[in-house]
């Protein structure tokens, strides 16, 4: 179902929406956690409520493998499985499988299990069916995502195999008994760093016709002005009454940097993989909590932040929690961590309605940049 | 201050009791939870709340040596430090300590960190003094604790030593210039297997006169009955008045047999650590969650507990969590059996208010025996 972008205010290129899918709503700018294998790590569903999450990511890689689609597909998809009521979406697995060096061939990727090492396969078809089964609320298309830098050829290449992909995708999909009613497909634009090929590749997703658009292939190592080049370019070319997801970007500096560019909606684990290496998110910028200084230091992580579910202990006591290996103290860590984000996300929205994004954007370049 | 029982229920020599100490009361038989480093593996003393818990045990050799008991006095006591302003009671870390193989003599024992191998002394003086750093509301005095099987030679001069120690930790307690307003001190009867040796340790201890008496050196791989007897012998020769704590026990049927024979408090690492593993304590019985028969089961842990904090997920999720390495499942898992101990110890009370604990105990001996 097409996922239709409600724009409710717009500062620049800064949009705050509100998206209709087929079960539900949520705001934009979204940042949205991910919870690999179903949880995100320490964290259950309810305390995903109790945090606001509006959507969590699942990744199809992961689930396909464990526990499986089939038994995903039982119990009612992600979602219910997971008992989280609010919004789910899955990756395709893509990104996974390229860090793996398959062996890809026009039809489709080959590769093997982390978990035990057996071979399977991937098409775009049939990562759409396995979307299907998982059920969340939006699924990814299959695409072939380059590491960075790549040679133009090798771009090429991997927009014209995305492209490819793009079409069988969206056919299964729409010819699938029910995905159709129950979910939204995005397509992925490919491209790297080249703007030209950005270009190209998204003028033939748009061509394709999703329910929403993702930029992929980017935020994997390259620099900050290569990233955001091919950003502007595709977004001036993507329907406006549709999302747009930045995958893969989960930092202050990278989100206002997106947002300024038309960007709604991103997905990271840095905020809950920070958080189990000690590296606490501020209104003043990162503290890594291992740090000696912290010992018998009785503030809050973020003393400024009043509705952190850490609020309740002082750097000392989370300090001594985190250098002992006490498992409360990444779960703590965690919901502070992606409070601290949703926070920092809903004062970007407030931004926008407010007029004052460019304020908020320089502010985030000043502590972040 | 003295730890006062009054007994509000008995049947048989099971006693419902509240015991006032010197800034709360609890209700007994009790069953206390283990914060080993200050916070019990997993949680948080939000947690510990939201679980109703009464008191919480921290151990005195790790937060001696992480972070130090001068910081917690600094913060305020465990307690504080902690942000968890239930009850808490530390051992003495004589228990550890004699795990390590110490260096022991009349003045006290010598022992490593196992932080950083660094050399530490403990005498019943310095174990009271920093437990009165430490803060917590009950503080144990330093004992000998011999690992069973033993000669009657090593067990009696472990009694001598314990009765010595015990005169000097009660001297620097009442003399601490402000642990006794604050504190209580519970002296420990030894002995091992040997009644002889704990009816002469439990007279010798009652002889000093402590605020409360606990059992140690039991339940540390004897056979049942073994542990049993010397239980009966040592609770008729303690004070009626004041609360019987047997250390280091947290099985249901270990449970009912002490509660049987006039035990009123107890804690055990193991609800928590079994949750670890994937042990869960359901009303018929263990279960270990990563057999497969429980794939694809979409009950509840523990069908008949329906105030489970578990009960939102299914076996079947919590499964696929705990095969794969989520540390979400040992949180959840954990939070379900420190729940379903205190489920547990609350039906234990009320069988003693309706005179019913003869019935209850045949039954979590038919159960679990």
């Amino acid at each position: 179902m097409k996922a239709l972008s409600e724009i409710t205010a717009k500062d620049g290129k800064a949009r705050l929406s509100e998206v209709t899918l087929a079960n539900g709503k949520f705001q934009t700018p979204c940042f949205m956690p991910v919870g690999t294998r179903g949880a995100v790590k320490h964290l259950s569903s309810l305390d995903m409520k109790d945090l606001n999450a509006e959507i969590i990511l699942g990744n199809t890689y992961h689930l396909m493998l464990r526990p499986g689609a089939d038994l995903i597909k039982k119990h009612g998809g992600l979602g219910k499985f997971a008992n989280w009521d609010g919004l789910t979406l899955t990756d395709s697995g893509g990104y996974q499988i390229f860090s793996l060096k398959p062996k890809v061939e026009d039809e489709g990727a080959t590769f093997r299990s982390i978990y035990d090492g057996s071979s399977h396969h991937l098409t775009p078809e049939s990562a759409s069916s396995i979307q299907a089964d998982l059920g969340a609320d939006i699924q990814m298309v299959l695409d072939v995502c380059s590491a960075l830098p790549a040679e133009r050829n090798v771009l090429k290449d991997a927009v014209d195999r995305t492209a490819l992909w793009a079409e069988r995708a969206r056919t299964a999909f729409l010819t699938h008994p029910t995905a159709n009613e129950k979910q939204s497909q995005f397509g992925i634009v490919q491209g790297g760093t080249d703007t030209s090929l950005r270009i190209e590749s998204t003028e033939r997703t748009v061509e394709v016709g999703f329910d929403g658009y993702a930029i992929g292939g980017l935020s994997v190592g390259e620099g900050r002005s290569e990233m955001l080049e091919p950003v502007d370019v595709v977004t001036d070319l993507l329907p406006e009454d549709q999302p747009r997801y930045f995958m893969g970007l989960g930092d202050p500096v990278g989100i206002v940097e997106v947002v300024a560019r038309g960007v709604d909606m991103f997905d990271c684990v840095l905020p809950t993989r920070l958080a189990r290496h000690g590296t606490v998110l501020t209104s003043t910028g990162r503290i890594n909590l291992s740090n000696a200084r912290f010992i018998g230091d009785d503030q809050p992580l973020d003393p400024t932040f009043e509705n952190s579910p850490a609020s309740s202990w002082s750097r000392s006591y989370l300090r001594h929690l985190l250098v002992t290996g006490e498992p409360t103290a990444p779960r703590i860590l965690t919901l502070h961590n992606l409070a601290w984000m949703f926070d920092f996300v809903s004062k970007l929205r407030k931004s926008i309605v407010d007029g004052e994004f460019e304020e908020f954007h320089k502010q985030t370049l000043e502590i972040w940049g």
